[in-house]
C-alpha cells in the first residue's frame, strides 16, 4: 500500500557508541511509534565489541566465505553474513585508525534484539533496519542495504495481484527494506556522526509486537539459485580447475547432458548412469559443456568416444 | 552534506498518461522549488509514445543490446540504455492488456527536457529522475533506480575527502540517484496511479538552474569494466565459443600472458606478438587461459608446442 508520507530524518548529536553501548536507549528518545529505525552496521559492531586491531587483509581473508570476482586490489565475496560485498565488509572508515571493524556476527539478531528491547523497555513498537553499504554488479557507486531487519517484512510481494488493468504483477517483488536503508543513507551522509536514521509513514508496514518476521537474510540469494555466483573472468577459470561447481546449479541427469550436448553438435547418447560422446576426448567443447552441468570427462572408452560420469 | 529532513509522498489523482501528455505540466501542481521529482519511466514512455501492440518477446530481442545471463524464462539483458535488467526494461504491466511499453529512447533527455519546461514555464528549479524497476545480481526481489536525470548529480563523491577520525573514504561514491528512485518507489505502490514522486528537502543538491549534471548514463558501468558481463554459464559458454570477449577486458601484452602461464604451470616464452607453450596444444588449461587474456591457440608449431596470438 502506498504511504501518504514518508519523513526522514537523520538525528544530530548522537554520541561515540563502543563495546557494550546500549543502541536501544540510544535511539529510543528520536522514535515513535511505527517508525522504522534504520542503523549502519559500523555502530552495531561498535556497540557489539567488533572492532580489531590488526590486519585489514587478513581480516577480509577470516570473513570470507566465497571470492565472488577479482581485479586488480578489489576482491568481491560472499561474506559470512551470505551478503555479497566489497572485502566482506570490513571496514577501516569512521573508526580509530589502526582498527578495523567487522560486520555484525548475526545483524538479524541485532536487530531483533533492539526491537525487543525498544519494545520492552520503552512500550514503543518500531521496525528496525540494520544497513551496510555495497557495490552492485552493473552500476557504478554505491547504495545502503539492509543486512539486519526486524519488525518488516523485506519485500512487498505482488505475486497473485493484478494492476489497474488487470495485468498479473507475477514476478514483481519491491525490496523495501533495502530501499529504506538506501534513503537512510542519503539523510545520514558519511561524514558526520549521524549513524541512525528516522522513517516515518510507514507505520502500516510495522509488524504487530513481537512478530519479527523473516528478517534481512531473505533478501540474499542463496548460492546456485544465482546467476552471477562468479564474475565472468572467475566462472572460466573455475570451470578449468573444477572448482564452485554450486554457480552452475544442479547436475543434469544424463538424458539432459546428452541432449544438450547434441544440441551443441556432438551427438551423445545416455546409458548406465553416464554419458558417451562420438567425439575426440579431447575437444573443449565436451569439457566446457559437461562442467557447466556438474559432469567430468572420463577416458575408459578405448577409442576415440568420451566418457562422461557425475562430478560428485 | 546530510539533510535534516526528507519527505517523500506521491500525489494521488494523477490521471492517464497518453502520447503527448505534458509531464511538465502534470507534475508542476505539486512542485516547490528544490524539489526532487521522480516519474516512473512507464508514463514518460507513455507520453513519448513507446507503447507497441505486438509481441513481447520480439519487442525484448529488439531492445537488447547483450545478454548478459539466461536461466530458464529470465533474461537479463543490457538493454539499449546501457542499464542491465529483465527483459531489457520491456513491460506489460500498468498498460492495456495486449499492449507492451519499451523505456524511453533516452531517459536523460527525457528527464532534462522536463525539468527546462519546469524552469522555463513554472519558474522552478527542480531535478527530475526517471525512474524504473531492476533486480540484483546477489539479491531477491527489485529496487527503483535512476535511468534518466537532470539537475542533480548521479553520486555523492568523498573521494579525497575523510571521515571524522580523519581515515580517508576514497572508494566511497554513493548512487544518490538510485536511492532516491528507491524511495520513492516505497511511497508510489505498483497497483495504483502514482506515478509521481516528490522528495522535499535535498535541495542543497539540485545544480543551479540549466545545469543538468553528467545524467543517469554515469551510473552505469562500462562494457568490458566490467567483471558481471556475464552470467557465470554464460562466461564459460562464452570461452568456448569465442563470443563476448568483451567481458574479459583488455589484451594482455606477450609478456603478460606469459607470465600468467607460467603461474599456472605452463612455462611460456613471449616472442615476435606470440606466445609459446611448451606443453600440448590441447591442453584445456591453455585454450581457457589464454582466452580469459584474449588470445587464441594456433597449431602452426609443428610439435608438441602451443602458439598463442592476439585475438583481434
Amino acid at each position: 500500500m502506498p504511504a501518504d508520507r514518508i519523513e526522514v530524518f537523520a538525528p544530530d548529536g548522537i554520541g561515540e557508541v563502543v563495546e557494550g553501548t546500549d543502541l536501544a536507549a540510544l535511539v529510543a528518545p528520536y522514535l515513535a511509534d511505527g517508525d522504522v529505525v534504520v542503523v549502519t552496521s559500523k555502530v552495531v559492531s561498535k556497540a557489539e565489541g567488533r572492532v580489531r586491531v590488526g590486519d585489514r587483509d587478513q581480516a577480509v581473508l577470516d570473513e570470507t566465505v566465497r571470492v565472488v570476482a577479482r581485479r586488480g586490489p578489489t576482491r568481491i565475496v560472499e561474506s559470512r553474513i551470505g551478503v555479497v560485498l566489497a572485502a566482506a565488509g570490513v571496514d577501516a572508515s569512521n573508526v580509530a585508525p589502526g582498527s578495523i571493524v567487522l560486520l555484525p556476527e548475526d545483524p538479524d539478531a541485532s536487530a531483533r534484539r533492539i526491537r525487543a528491547d525498544l519494545a520492552a523497555r520503552d512500550g514503543i513498537n518500531v521496525a528496525v533496519v540494520v544497513s551496510d553499504t555495497a557495490g552492485r554488479a552493473w552500476r557504478h557507486g554505491q547504495t545502503d542495504l539492509a543486512i539486519g531487519l526486524a519488525g518488516m517484512l523485506p519485500f512487498e510481494s505482488f505475486e497473485g495481484r493484478t494492476d489497474a488493468y488487470g495485468n498479473p504483477l507475477a514476478v514483481t517483488a519491491p525490496a523495501v527494506a533495502d530501499e529504506v536503508a538506501g534513503i537512510a543513507e542519503v539523510a545520514t551522509g558519511k561524514l558526520g556522526h549521524r549513524p541512525v536514521t528516522v522513517v516515518r509513514g510507514l507505520s502500516d508496514r510495522v509488524l504487530a509486537p513481537g512478530e519479527h518476521g523473516p528478517g534481512a537474510r531473505a533478501l540474499v540469494r542463496e548460492t546456485g539459485t544465482d546467476m552471477f555466483g562468479l564474475g565472468s573472468r572467475e566462472a572460466v577459470v573455475a570451470a578449468l580447475s573444477g572448482r564452485d561447481q554450486d554457480a552452475f546449479g544442479a547436475p543434469a541427469t544424463a538424458d539432459d547432458l546428452a541432449r544438450a550436448l547434441t544440441e551443441c553438435g556432438l551427438p551423445a547418447s545416455p546409458g548406465d548412469g553416464r554419458v558417451t560422446v562420438a567425439a575426440q576426448p579431447d575437444d573443449l567443447r565436451i569439457a566446457v559443456l559437461a562442467f557447466a552441468h556438474a559432469w567430468r570427462v572420463v577416458d575408459d572408452s578405448g577409442d576415440s568416444a568420451t566418457v562422461l560420469v557425475p562430478l560428485s
